[in-house]
């Protein structure tokens, strides 16, 4: 019996002794086998990062409850690589990451470990999903759970096209007061980064790097918008990059006219 | 006169003291005032990761030939917003990545530091080119720097839309012997990871990540075929991820029917 249920990889950026990773897994331990291989430290705003120029260890880890996983001193990207290629003896049916503190909507789709971690999983031809709690402070993971327990389910039911993820962000809400569920696209809400410049004791000057949210005019169909009224933000994000819809306009430039490009006359 | 002349800022992802930022200086100091600011060291695969948990130190270098510039103890995404925000004195009118040494194509658009930076300027609202020289071997950055000199003039004429970057890769021949320019779209080619266990002095196992390109049947306008073929590749990179075309297919499924969403109930 237990061969059939569904195989899940769990990962995510806050690091294997983070909450939200052990909340996902009781939630989905309840549907699936479940393993987890997870960075051994925080590894917020890691983008898209993997690491060719260090050797990665992976190591046994027990957490609350009795749960057992990996750690790997690495990026989310490479535990999801590591895992698949290395440290789990099948391939995962689905690659959940997760459920992240703090909302990943907006311009952070870009920066988040935790969206990277679903990428890495789409790249190796693993339906993924990516799941982030809308809140820093005094999180509950249990209805966010729940939320990833039914979006998983309906992701092992339906399927996803190829090199695409459901980015999904939960509001801080109790469970009987979420609004829905609903699909959304990426929002165009962006940080205002600052560097606040600093002396140390050596006299030697150094920068921290902090920001603050600019809301921005949100589309009623926005990630961020919808998760700030209370819905469960769905996205399908895509990591074709290519900008179809201005392919044709830049084709009219004169540079790819055919003509103008020598590059020995113009030297 | 001079303050006529466009500013272009320039990072890369190989580090301040690559040769691949310096042919890239030269080449549009002819035609701009340019600003070096990149990392202290090598950052390849870095992929979109900032720091935010540690300080930014920012240096003066001094390169070949009496060039300048400051080193970031940083990934490429954190040169690009500190330089904008904190150490230029003015806002830049593009930025140039690169010259990377390799190629950054297909899914390495992903991983690539290279492009990272790239994508930062646009997050800023500039204009932005990633530049790369298709070969490790034996680079000659000459013929590259006359390639982004042109790609460069063409997008300070021309613009770019929102959100929107060139990805620019060169094939490693003479000057006579490029094909032409072309728009592309981003194209299949992958990595096949292993990892190869070893152990250390101390008997402790460790993993190093590598892997060998796959090759898969490209389209005629990908990204990796005209290189290979002999054509400077121009591909449009967009970073909304939303899966625009997926997005009514997946409001199909039973989970957003506006029924089936009840947590409490799944509890």
């Amino acid at each position: 019996m237990t061969d059939q249920l569904p195989f899940i990889l769990l990962t995510n950026d806050d690091g294997i002794n983070a909450p939200g990773i052990t909340a996902l897994y009781k939630a989905l331990d309840q549907i699936a086998d479940v393993a987890i291989v997870a960075p051994d430290r925080e590894m917020s705003a890691a983008g898209h990062a993997i690491t060719l120029s260090d050797p990665l260890r992976v190591t046994d880890v027990e957490l609350e409850g009795g749960i057992t996983g990996y750690a790997v001193n690495g990026t989310p990207a490479d535990c999801v690589k590591i895992a698949a290629r290395a440290v789990l003896s099948r391939k995962p049916d689905l690659v959940a990451s997760g459920i992240n503190l703090g909302s990943n909507t907006g311009i952070n789709v870009i920066y988040s470990g935790t969206v990277s971690a679903a990428t890495e999983g789409i790249i190796l031809g693993i339906p993924s999903v990516a799941l982030s709690l809308a809140t820093y402070h005094d999180p509950d993971f249990a209805p966010a759970g729940e939320v990833a327990k039914m979006v998983v389910t309906a992701v092992l039911e339906n399927g996803l096209p190829e090199n695409t993820l459901l980015n999904v962000n939960i509001p801080p809400l109790p469970a009987d007061q979420l609004k829905g569920i609903v699909v959304t696209k990426q929002g165009k809400a962006f940080y205002n980064e600052k560097f606040d410049k600093r002396v140390d004791p050596r006299n030697r000057t150094y920068y921290w790097m902090s920001g603050e949210r600019k809301s921005m005019e949100e589309d009623e169909d926005s990630d961020e918008r919808m998760v700030q009224e209370g819905y469960v933000s769905v996205t399908p994000v895509y990591y074709d990059l290519t900008h179809y819809n201005f392919l044709d306009n830049l084709k009219s430039w004169p540079l790819f006219n055919g003509e103008k490009f020598d590059v020995r006359e113009r030297s």
